[in-house]
């Protein structure tokens, strides 16, 4: 921190991120990347795309947005595509939270909603978890204001039903309600069909873990245009071409082949639960996901010496300091050979 | 504007960047890009790194900042890659201004320090230019506030000397100054060789218009290490990976070239005093301009019906309705064809 830092961040503490050592190889099941590639069509269309590099990309993302009309069912003109879902979430905390305008979110979730709050100097509302870890969705209801829910909720992987976030959005008409759905292709139920309903609602997407892009950023905002419009204006003060021309041809290329990534997202919600049984068996206790990661805890071992111990065997998984959340790890879901090497290490590391 | 939009932006305007329309085929010389394409050492590592999308872009940018530490002849610890040199000015702004810590800038420069000191609620200092549209550096000297200056100064081209900005950064110790460098390649003098004595001063870059990368998105801060760690501070809690390792690859390999866009820089230059020369021989004013565009005025023609003339024959330059400088138009510098069709299309448009 430098003198001339602004004195409002003092004590602030920003986002960090999943480790992403260069030292060596590491199975990396630490911030839920997809273990599938893109594929070739894709890998094609940003190569094309590299050719024209000395020209701005569209910012008005025309193909993109045409493209992802097609796969969300909505109009273009409730599409905002973003540099990663991080930066919508940054757009609508901007826009429609304030010092006068607070926000609510799980007290454990997405660690970046508390960075966001502080960073922007935003109240924020913490709503505890149950005793399960869930989220009780009546905390919400008629809370009158904003909201934003990580569905599947992050780390927990648990999920509210589209009812429960109907109820929510529906009955907090005047304040904006954000459901952030990086995991919800792998099991969860989208909010995407409430957006003709609720001109409150925005829904965020990223292509990070579902459409093999996490090193391409590509994120999502969708809601009816008079949010977006509202959203767009943050983008045009901050960062008009946000979204690259590769990126914007990589994605439009992806959402050409989203049967090809839905596929994938199935075959890795098939090995989370393989894993999770694995777990189990071995004792632990692990949320019931609908997501690409794991979250568990075994009596038999602190969460941070379960992290350290799998480091050292190459494997890399996620800790949280966080103390109602310290004896868990989150893992995520790789191939199945690689949750196979997890569960071997898991079962050494319990035995030694 | 919805409803939900906080308050704070009541009669806000965002930034409006140069058109991109796609109905047809432009001579595109309206929003500074570089008429060369990058070189196939840059096309072939962005689609390279294209294989491996499924995973994170490295966050801390190792790669590309030992590579630009190498041409900046500063330390890698001294750059903090971004998403296109408008995120490291919406960066600084938020670290180091707020509503108690304004800016000054010029009152004609770049359209976008005005947005985002009214996107974020910082008290803006706008300082007159002289008659002759140059920055008078005395201004601000000893002004004790936090400082922008674009040098070259867009859009019109007018440099300051080192010797003037070393006064400025020396004058302000206890403020930041940010020499804001998007077209120094093109004949003005760098202050990045200031930066190890000023631990006040923040350099910024970018690769749109000197290295061909506008579509990639690609910009640089370049400070001591204690104002880019604020300014990291800002960036991990906005968007962690801001920089997509398609783009990072790119920006890596263009370093490694990085003669080749000097040469190309020069090649643009010589277009620059050619054209200069052409519209001044037919009565323009022309500002002596060491940027990649021209900023010129005739009185022949409304700057607005020039730009509308030109567009009706295919060739896009930019016009700004500011009441100061809207007698100009401003034309970006491409190759000698373009140049030689845009004066043929001003001379028929003078005498019709």
């Amino acid at each position: 921190m430098s003198v001339y830092l602004n004195s409002r961040f003092a004590g602030f503490e920003s986002y960090v991120p999943g480790e992403q050592p260069q030292d060596r190889k590491y199975i990396k099941l630490n911030t839920n990347e997809s273990p599938f590639p893109p594929s070739q069509v894709v890998i094609d269309a940003a190569a094309r795309a590299a050719g024209e590099l000395n020209l701005y990309s569209d910012p008005e993302c025309v193909q993109l947005r045409k493209a992802a009309s097609q796969v969300f069912g909505v109009p273009a003109e409730w599409i905002l595509p973003v540099n990663g879902s991080d930066e919508i979430l940054d757009f609508a905390f901007m826009a429609f939270c304030g010092k006068d305008a607070p926000i609510a979110y799980p007290e454990i979730s997405y660690g970046f909603y508390p960075v966001l709050s502080g960073l922007h100097g935003i109240p924020a509302i913490e709503v505890p978890l149950k005793d399960d870890f869930s989220i009780d969705y009546m905390d919400y209801v008629e809370l009158h204001q904003n909201i934003v829910i990580a569905n599947p909720n992050a780390p927990t992987g648990l999920v509210l039903t589209r009812d429960q976030v109907e109820e929510i959005v529906r009955s907090n008409p005047d304040n904006v309600v954000i459901i952030d759905e990086a995991y919800v292709e792998f099991g969860g139920e989208s909010s995407i069909g409430l957006v003709e309903k609720y001109p409150n609602l925005l829904v965020t997407r990223t292509f990070s873990k579902s459409h093999s892009l996490a090193g391409a950023r590509l994120g999502f905002g969708i809601a009816q245009s008079t949010l977006i419009a509202d959203l767009n204006m943050i983008k045009y003060s901050t960062n008009p071409y946000n979204v690259n021309r590769m990126t914007a041809a990589a994605g439009t290329a992806a959402l050409g082949e989203n049967d090809y990534y839905l596929t994938n997202c199935g075959i890795i919600a098939a090995n989370r639960e393989y894993t999770a049984g694995g777990l189990r068996d071995m004792g632990f206790f692990v949320t019931d996901s609908k997501s690409n990661f794991l979250f568990a805890r075994s009596d038999k071992i602190p969460g941070v010496r379960l992290y350290e111990a799998l480091r050292e065997r190459g494997i890399l998984v996620r800790h949280f300091s966080k103390k109602a959340i310290e004896d868990f790890v989150r893992i995520s879901v790789g191939t199945r050979e690689q949750m196979d090497q997890l569960l071997q290490a898991v079962s050494q590391i319990l035995s030694s």
